[in-house]
């Protein structure tokens, strides 16, 4: 029955989320502001004509909340569904294969910014959403709070989950927003990683000046920099901020012959990023650094000349973009002080350094023995066949560890990404049968809810 | 006499000047390459009006040549005057205080890119050789060479020296492409460093990853990259490439000496650039630092997210624009080969790394023991009424060295800018006074000189 409404609508729910990312909701940039609200709009229209018994924007400093719910009876169990609108930026735009805001399928998959993340996985919630009001099998509530700003750092969520206890409440919290290890080996992640984001600023001389000059007498600070970036890690890999390390939730041989046993072929990997090795801490293997260990990485960097030909400046200023990937137990904002003190005492006296922390949140693991897991693990191997294996993800869903402090919920992140989405890269996409068989996972993991 | 026809036509000079400067002439990008062409096609026309008995473009690959001569007497000395009208790119841009293609006069300087590297210089010569036509003082012949690709490595005009030896034939180069210590402390540069300039490109994955769910086991390579630069120096400030020391020539401790007795303040040169403490190679001054040894400066470096906000981007690149300052005897294509293959060689299997060589040029040292040396002297000392210092200046001007091979010429640079005056910096300036004492000087250096 479920199967026969996807397949009957499924142009019609291709066609609409190709209006959806057709919206340049880039909540990083300030020039897209407009185009944000706009995809908060569309949102809510489509889940108004899905049938929710109310729907509204929720204005904030920033980007506005939608929030709809569907109450069938105050008695039944009520999932709150969480997802968000907003994208990351789509640069660099050379790079696209096909332009990022005009989406088109190529080869069974769906080709935009934000088809995976996350406007096709929240789609998927609406669209699911639909089908149980037609067909008439919605035996739960259902709330529906999707945001925009999750990409930099859903700093108006928490004033709103903190002020809106009463109205967010629920029995779980269901999130599409992360991988699946493929069709065939389906997935369900049970813990995501923390994020510590940085910006710093080196300033050597107080302007740009001729490196023939000056070169070899005043520190460069881009050579500054370079080394205070390479000394932030030591020869095994390990992360050199004094306390880093002091707080990880270190995992039983148990627990890591576990994570090591999901389908995993490190030549298909390598094979797949174009890359001879991999490279991370020691002592661990892929899954593990990304799965259970903190991690560090330059985002972005830049100074001095950067255009073409050759320019002989010694730059007065350089900066970089720095992240911290956490594990549970660690704190993001602890961290950030960790990183900030360090940073500024390895700076030598020949420059100023400025660290501004951009963002954060807290590393989050689900449980795998509740009922809203088994609901999950009962829907995927409904649809897909086989039961899924719990993972370790390496991203960061801020909000999950927000939900469980503020609201006492848990999350199930029934994602079906693929790592190999590109997301946050150009030529992001999204499978037509992922999306297809999210909605139907979505079905059945209501109604397997519902029964409990 | 010649004061007093400075002091009549200045206002004319400078408004000339200020024409000059008004055209983008920046030889490193190729959207400017009609401007380059009209600052020369100006300077050919003044020359003309001054009077020249030709004036010519040459054509080459790139931009063209300005060659003109005023052949008074064959058998009279003749002086050929090298400059160029070509400027660096003015960025960034948003740092300078007034357009820098807009002139202005502000404290007795004139701030615009070029005006004292090295149109303002250049046009010196274009209004000595002026006045001296007009005031009928002219007794030796003088030739202008005047290119438009010396802020990209002066690549075309090796070809053209080598194919006009005959044409270029002269007793001794005239540059005006240096600094002053002072008005106070007249100096003429003895010495200047070679350059060798590369581009580097650290490649990591095939594309932009996702930092959360790749990071900790994919090689980053902006981390790579500022690791690579990091090992660049070692804990001493020497530079780490092998062979790289092998040919520097090591002054006496006398010629040392010499150096250092130049009037130099510590105090207020880091007072000037607004830092706390210098920072150099072990062992040696400042002075000896920027005037005798060899350097490496990271230009420019970017990689990742460089935009607003925050972008969890593992980059599949990074790129630094590297160069290295050269000493006398160190060759600038053997210390290209030096870097590059030791850059590949500290490459981590994880990445790959390409190296692009920008340009290069030989360092080179004036004799001080020459008739022009001290025809030069003579004329500082009637108009600033104190004898020049000899320096050792860091910056690197190829085609001194080629000069010498080539034509078998020596040059003597005798330079009216500051090194305070921010060329390849925003807000690039030049003293009226030192534009109109120079004017001064090289007349005064043309009499002297005659009488050998």
């Amino acid at each position: 029955m479920i199967k026969n409404y996807i397949e009957s609508n499924q142009q019609r729910f291709l066609d609409e989320l190709f209006d959806l990312l057709r919206i340049p909701s880039v909540s990083a940039d300030s020039r897209h502001k407009a185009d944000v609200r706009k995809a908060a709009e569309y949102l809510k229209n489509k889940l108004i004509e899905a049938g929710v018994d109310k729907a509204e924007l929720h204005e904030t400093p920033g980007h506005p909340i939608v929030y709809a719910e569907k109450i069938v009876n105050p008695s039944l169990p009520t999932i709150l569904v969480y997802g968000h609108y907003d994208v990351q930026p789509p640069d660099p735009l050379n790079l696209w294969e096909s332009p990022p805001f005009e989406p088109v399928i190529k080869d069974g998959k769906i080709y935009a910014r934000g088809s995976c993340d996350d406007k096709g996985q929240v789609y998927m919630h609406v669209k699911a959403f639909e089908a149980m009001m037609k067909l008439k099998t919605l035996t739960c509530n259902v709330k529906f709070m999707i945001e925009g700003e999750e990409e930099v750092g859903s700093e108006n969520l928490e004033n709103f989950v903190k002020a809106n206890k009463e109205k967010l409440k629920s029995d779980i919290i269901l999130i599409s927003d992360t991988a699946l290890i493929s069709l065939e080996h389906p997935s369900i992640t049970a813990g995501l990683r923390g994020l510590s984001y940085v910006e710093v600023e080196v300033t050597g001389p107080n302007r740009d000046l001729h490196s023939g000059v000056y070169g070899g007498a005043v520190a460069n600070p881009i050579n500054v920099l370079s080394k205070m970036i390479a000394s932030l890690h030591d020869e095994n890999g390990r992360v050199t901020i004094p306390g880093f390390y002091d707080k990880v939730a270190e995992l039983s041989q148990a627990e890591r012959d576990a994570i090591n046993k999901a389908p995993f072929n490190l030549d298909n990997y390598k094979k797949e990023l174009g890359i001879v090795e991999v490279q991370g801490e020691k002592g661990y293997t892929t899954l593990e650094r990304t799965g259970i260990r903190p991690t560090l990485d330059v985002n972005g960097i830049w100074g001095g000349y950067t255009g073409e030909g050759a320019k002989t400046v010694l730059p007065s200023k350089a900066y970089a973009k720095i992240s911290m990937r956490l594990v549970p137990n660690q704190n993001n904002q602890e961290i950030t002080q960790l990183f900030t003190r360090h940073f500024l005492s390895i700076a030598p006296k020949s420059v100023q350094v400025k660290v501004t922390a951009l963002h954060g949140g807290e590393a989050a693991v689900t449980p795998t023995d509740s009922d809203a897991f088994r609901a999950a693990s009962a829907a995927f191997k409904e649809v897909f066949g086989k039961a899924p294996i719990p993972t370790r993800d390496g991203g960061s869903i801020p909000i999950v560890a927000l939900f469980k402090k503020e609201l006492g919920l848990d999350t199930v992140l029934m994602g079906f990404g693929f790592d190999s989405d590109a997301i946050h890269s150009p030529n992001e996409h999204y499978g037509v049968k992922n999306f297809l068989m999210g909605i139907e996972t979505i079905v059945s993991f209501y109604k397997h809810y519902s029964k409990n």
